[in-house]
Order: structure tokens, then sequence, then C-alpha cells
């Protein structure tokens, strides 16, 4: 690493061991599976860059020497987006992590920005960010189009992939003279989502929503079926501006601490909910009308040491249950249009206890539909795949978070298409996050 | 009239002929039907209340003598909502147009204030209406929700209807002894859109969304069905933020007046567009996709002198087409769900010029849908029953423009009976605006 380690003079770098195996892990441990894949996995080197012009002087490096350089956000993720599969640089994104502009309806923040800061910035001007996953005080804008897909508000704005929820992308290409490219418009399809395997996503800028005030409530059920139900007839009344929607089939609130005495009473089907202020009685009545309770209702609020709603829905709800049972992984699914609240139903009957209903509800396409993120009881991978295809009769499709390749989690053909051609110029020689891209390897 | 005089004693009332008969109308006249229909009904005496005391004056004397009892907001109406059948008193509600309070995500108003004054009060505060009706300038809050429906804004709020849409109704009997009631959750269906039957609505609180800074913009086709498609698309679009997304069907355009040089080319069908800020690049690649190009392109605002793009869409379309050409009426339709786009090309086809396409797109119960105020070149009834017929056969149902009858606009009928109970206990004498409720009658 000599070669190496001169071209990289004047950057704060990280070599020693434990802190390189540390810092090359996400949350990839939910899975079985990926945990036997991707333990040990580490990067040789990691870079630490306070500015654009240092992450430019790593990529020239990386692509005159032949190293596989990696980057890390929050490393919140749960597939190994971010896991260096054959060594090489990490960049850590830490310290690059200003917040450009805030305006009217659109901030710009370097890649490292955390969720948290940058929607904690964007309220004091009074808007807020669209969407964000359930690590929001962990994860970073960066790492989360690079990452992920959706999340708490996806209820209202649909999905990250859809025009309009990012603005705009500059990457750093990964050349011996690398170039600053600014995406815009449906070129954001060529880094989104692609974890960074065809550029360096160094500066984001977003949509920003008005900020509202926000209530939390959850509704409990007796019957599964009228809880799911009133999920989707809730994120269908476009008079309720919501923010999160997700249903939990009882046993899975057994595994939650933290919340008021009350709020999760035993035995009942659960759905967790953000309404904008002043939409508490439509709740209420929309859960009266499917023979259900509002059991917990307080203002959203973020503070050290309470636990917000949104901490026990998305891919927190599978982490909540791992802190009680080290025996459980999870599935994640997308659900058929139109009839996917009969699809969860019967999932739910198909399997009782073993894989507990877990459901997002979300716009997709302009539709009300939801994706689940089930969580199983795990038996052994012969079972799991088992599961995968009863699910599979029902028309629900997995989306495979047992998988650390980009193309497992259903990307649309165009958009992997354009990612591929992409990378052909911003990464020639095939060093950024190698492994991941399925396509390029083959 | 001496025994109703001396009741309302102390009031301000208004008898000269003229302003009766000229108060005593809305914007029926775009029918020619309800043009012979009512033409000429007038109330018998108008009251201008500054107080809600003042109109529990006016219903205990209406009460107790047996005269009709109506209520005027700002006349902007289509359906004569407001024109008195059988004349009697009419409460005039422009001086009852108080803002009560406006906070964080709510607002309430006394039933006469205007929408203009509400929604600007409201922006100050960072807040603006959800949705408002194209008449935003003329109508009041009060009628709005007793005789509209949907408006600008419905593209992501849906339908007034809609469980949150409105949050509180307070209304006065029309008793002996007049009851002050508010209604909140789904109580609210008693009066709402009732067309003043039920209680006379003297104060509204209404959910108020953040205030997006909005782009104006107008994309060109020159396929039908290309700009059909877009317009939906467009809508089911969840990362744009929409507040209008209006299709009109050349000729229509031609009507328009107003707007910049070169925005409604010749021979082009156009949609109409509201998009917050940031997502003008989304809207341009989208149109782009459809073979459309984007021809207006100006930032939201309201000044005297200025046209703002809402008033060529939704009832305003007909409007402007009828201050060119007199021999125009309109019909007013709602879509199959699903297949709405489908419905719309097949009905351009099939009439051609004759009946000019103009559709709103909106959410209806959780779906893209939009709702049709076809522009038709009048030649008599025959004719207009024949095209409405014509239309049923694409699944196209007709919500009749051209009837006073509350029940013809296709009320839900458990809305219609929560009505008509409600009506028994508010107004037992049938006074409320009589001749409206067609299930009272019979």
């Amino acid at each position: 690493m000599t070669a190496l380690h001169a071209a990289l003079a004047g950057l704060e770098l990280v070599d020693h061991p434990v802190l390189l195996r540390q810092r090359s892990r996400d949350f990839y441990w939910y899975s079985p599976i990926l945990k036997r894949q991707l333990d040990g996995k580490a990067a040789d080197l990691i870079v630490v860059p306070r500015a654009v012009e240092e992450v430019v002087q790593v990529a020239a490096a990386c692509a005159r020497l032949r190293v596989p350089l990696g980057v890390r956000g929050g490393a919140t993720g749960n597939y190994g987006q971010m896991v260096p599969l054959q060594g090489g640089v990490l960049l850590d994104m830490a310290r690059l992590d200003r917040t450009l502009w805030i305006e009217r309806g659109r901030g710009r923040f370097e890649a490292g920005a955390r969720l948290e800061a940058a929607d904690t910035l964007a309220q004091q001007s009074g808007w807020e960010l669209r969407m964000f996953p359930s690590t929001r005080r962990q994860a970073t804008v960066g790492g989360y189009v690079c990452g992920g897909a959706a999340g708490v508000g996806s209820v209202r704005y649909g999905q990250l992939r859809d025009a309009g929820s990012v603005l705009a992308l500059k990457v750093v290409t990964c050349e011996e003279t690398p170039r600053l490219i600014e995406l815009r418009g449906a070129d954001i399809g060529k880094a989104l989502h692609a974890y960074g395997t065809t550029g360096i996503v160094v500066e984001v800028e977003l949509p920003l929503a008005p900020a509202y005030p926000w209530i939390e409530m959850v509704a409990a059920f007796e019957d599964f079926g009228a809880a799911a139900r009133f999920a989707q007839a809730l994120a269908e009344t476009d008079g309720l501006f919501l923010k999160l929607d997700s249903l939990m089939a009882w046993p899975l609130p057994r595994y939650f601490r933290g919340l008021e005495e009350g709020a999760l009473p035993e035995g009942r089907h659960v759905v967790m909910i953000m309404v904008a202020v002043g939409g508490e009685m439509g709740v209420m009545a929309l859960a009266a009308e499917h023979d259900g309770a509002i059991t917990l209702q307080r203002p959203y609020r973020e503070e050290r040491g309470h636990t917000p709603l949104y901490e026990y829905t998305w891919n927190h709800t599978t982490l909540q249950a791992l802190k009680v049972d080290k025996d459980i992984t999870y599935l994640q699914t997308i659900f058929p249009p139109e009839s996917n609240v009969a699809a969860l139903i019967a999932s739910h009957e198909m399997f009782g206890e073993e894989v507990m209903a877990h459901a997002e509800f979300q716009r997709r396409l302009g539709r009300t539909n939801c994706s689940s993120l089930q969580v199983v009881r795990y038996t052994g991978d012969e079972r799991l795949w088992e599961i995968v295809r009863q699910l599979e009769t029902l028309g629900i499709k997995l989306s495979n978070p047992h998988s650390y390749i980009l193309e497992d989690k259903g990307a649309r053909v165009p958009s992997a298409d354009l990612q591929l051609a992409f990378k052909r110029q911003s990464d020639p020689h095939g060093l950024l996050n190698p492994g991941k891209m399925s396509r390029w390897t083959a």
C-alpha cells in the first residue's frame, strides 16, 4: 500500500485493523445468510475526506493504482450495501456533512450530512424532509439516496425513485482524472440507488416539504383483516395528510419496548400512524368504522432518550424484534397492486406467527399499496425460501434482503441499463464497490 | 311581511326589487336549462347579519312565521344552489367574514369570509388553504363547503367530502328557538354540500396546508391521447407535489385570453399545471416523454389585473369560453376508476369539437382519477341529453350541472340519508332553501 499511502498524503486516514473491521459493517446481520457471507469483510484503508477535492484525490489514486473504492455514509443499510467485498479504500463521508443551502422548497447537502441534521435545519426555516428512513438519527443524505428506496413520508410522497423525489446529485467519477458530474432530471437514475457503483455521490439536492406539526397515533384491532383494511383505507383518505401508516400483526408488538402503558394491548394488531395535526378525529372515526380503538395519541417530537413512533417501523421493526429475540430474521416483499390487502390477509392466515405480517403503506406509481418487511422466526435457509415460494403463490414478490447484489432488489430494467451504461464512463476500471452490480461483473 | 319586518328590527335589510333580483342569482346561467327555470326567482327580503346572534334572530323569526330561508355566500355556484325558489328571506353572509383564528395546520373562519382573504391570511403564517375553487377571489368559505365539492388542490388533497378535508362546521338550526350545533368528524356530512338545506353554516374550521411556492406551467401536445396520458401520469407521480393538473382539448384554448404569447399554440391540446417549486424539471421530463413541450412557466402570484392559471380551469373554463361564445354550455361528468384515461380519449374521438374535453385530475377515494367539465356547443336540450347517453356507454356518468336538485349531483346514499335525518331535527318546518332536497320534498 506504499504507493497508495503516498498518493493520499495529507488526508485523514484510518488503518487500525479493529477500526477498519468496525467501520466496514452495516446492518447486514439482520440476515443470517448475509452474516455468513459478509462477516470479516473489511476495507484495507479508510479515508475521511473533508472536501470534494479530497474525494477527487482519492478517486484519482484508486483509478491509477486499480484499488477498489467504496463509500460509507451512516452504515445503516441492511444488505451490506457499503461492505467492501474486495478490500481497498473506503471513503468515510462523516466530515463531508455541510448543509450547503436551504431555500423555499429545496435544500442541498453534502453527502455525509446526517438526515437528522438536515431535517432539523430545514425545520428551522419551516420546511422538512419529505421522507426519511427509520434510521433518520444515524443515516446520511448520501447513504439514503444511494442505498435506500422509500421511508417515513412515502405514504404521501411516494418512492425515492419517483421523478421529483431527488432534484440533483453531484458525483465524482473514478478515473485517473476524475470528473465532477451534476445529474438532474432523468439522469439522476444513473447514481440513485446504485450502491455507489457508478460514481461517488458528494452532494445531494432534495425537495423539501413544508413542515407540518405531526401527531403520532396507534390504532389497535382484534381482527387482522380489519386492521389491514383500515390501514389501506387510511392511506386512501386523501383528506388526511399522513407521514406514516404501518401495520404490525400480533405478536410483533410484544417485542416493542418504551411506548406508553396501554399503547400496545395484548393480542391486538396495530397500525402506527403519523398524521398532520387536525386529522386526529378523522383517523379516530375511520378506526371506529373498522372496529378499532386509538390506544396512543401524542405529538411527534425529537428528543434524546425519547423513541419516536417511526423507530418501531420500516426496517426498525425487525431491529426491535431482534433486540429481544436473536432467532428472528425478515423478508422484504412487494404486493400486487389493487389486491394488496387481500394478499396481506391471505399471507397472515397462511403462516400465523411464523411470519409476522408487517406492512408499510405507501404511494407506488400513483396507487396506494404496501411493501412488507415480514418478521420471520428463522429455522433455516430451506424453510425461509419455502416461505418465499409460498408467498409468491399469493402474488407477493420478494425484494431479496438476503442478497448484497444490487439487481436483486428488483431494480427496473431501464434503470439498471442506464446505470450500467453510465458506469462504463464513470468507472471504466470497475473499481467502485466491486461485486455489487451483477450486470457489470457478468 | 309586516310581522317579519318587526321580528327583524335592528338588522340590516335590503328590499329594493333590483337589488333583490341581483343578489338572488348565481352562475346558473351557464346552463340554458337552469336559465329557463331560475330566471326571475328572487328573495323577498335580504338580511345582512353582522353576528351569529343576528343569524339566530332571523332563523327564529322565519321558523315562527314559516318563511323560507336561504343563504348567500359569494354567489359563485353554478347550479342555482342559493337561488330562492320560493322567495322568503335570503341571508347575505358578506359581513360575517371574520377569520376567527389561524394556528399551525388549522384555521377557523366565519362562513362569509372570502376564500382569498382566508388564504392570504393563512399564507402570512406560512400556511394556505388545501384547496379552493377557481372562484377563489369571489367565493366564501361557507359557500364552498355548502355548495362545492373539490377544486384547485384536489389533485393531492382529494375531495371536500373526504374525512379530514373539513374539521368542523357550526350550524344554526331553523327552529322557533334555534340551536347552535358544532359538527365534527363524520357528523360534518350533515351540513357539508347540503346547499344550506339542513342548517345555516355560520363557522367553518379547515385544515391548512403548509404554503408552498407554486410554479404555473402549461404543457402542449399534438396528440390528445398523449396529453391525457401525460396528465394521468403527472398526477400519479407522487414525487411531484401538485396543486393543479387540468387537461383541455383544442379548440378550448382558443377561447382563453390573457396568457403570455406562445403559451397556447394553435391546434395543441394543453395541460395546465401548478407544481411546488423544484418540480419543474420533473414535469418537463415527463412532458418530453409524452412528446409534449412546456409553453409556459412562471411563478404563481396573486395580483389585481393578473389572471392566475387556475382561472382557466375547473368551472372557470366554461366561463372563459362563454365570454367569447354565447352558444356554449357544459356538462359535468365522473369517470370510471382505472379506465378513466381510455374513456376520456374515447369520448374525445366520439364528439370531436362539439364536446370539448376538459378534465380535472384529482385524487378520488385514494385513486388518481379525473372529473370532466366538458364544454359543449349547445344546439338544444335533446342533443345535450343524447350526448349524455352516449357518454354513459363509455362508463362516463353525469353529475348533472343542469339541475338545482341536491341529489342530482350524485350524493352518496349514506350521506343523503344522514342529511335527511338531520334536517328533520334542524329544520322541522322545511324552510331552509326549500325545493332543493328532493328526498325532503318527497
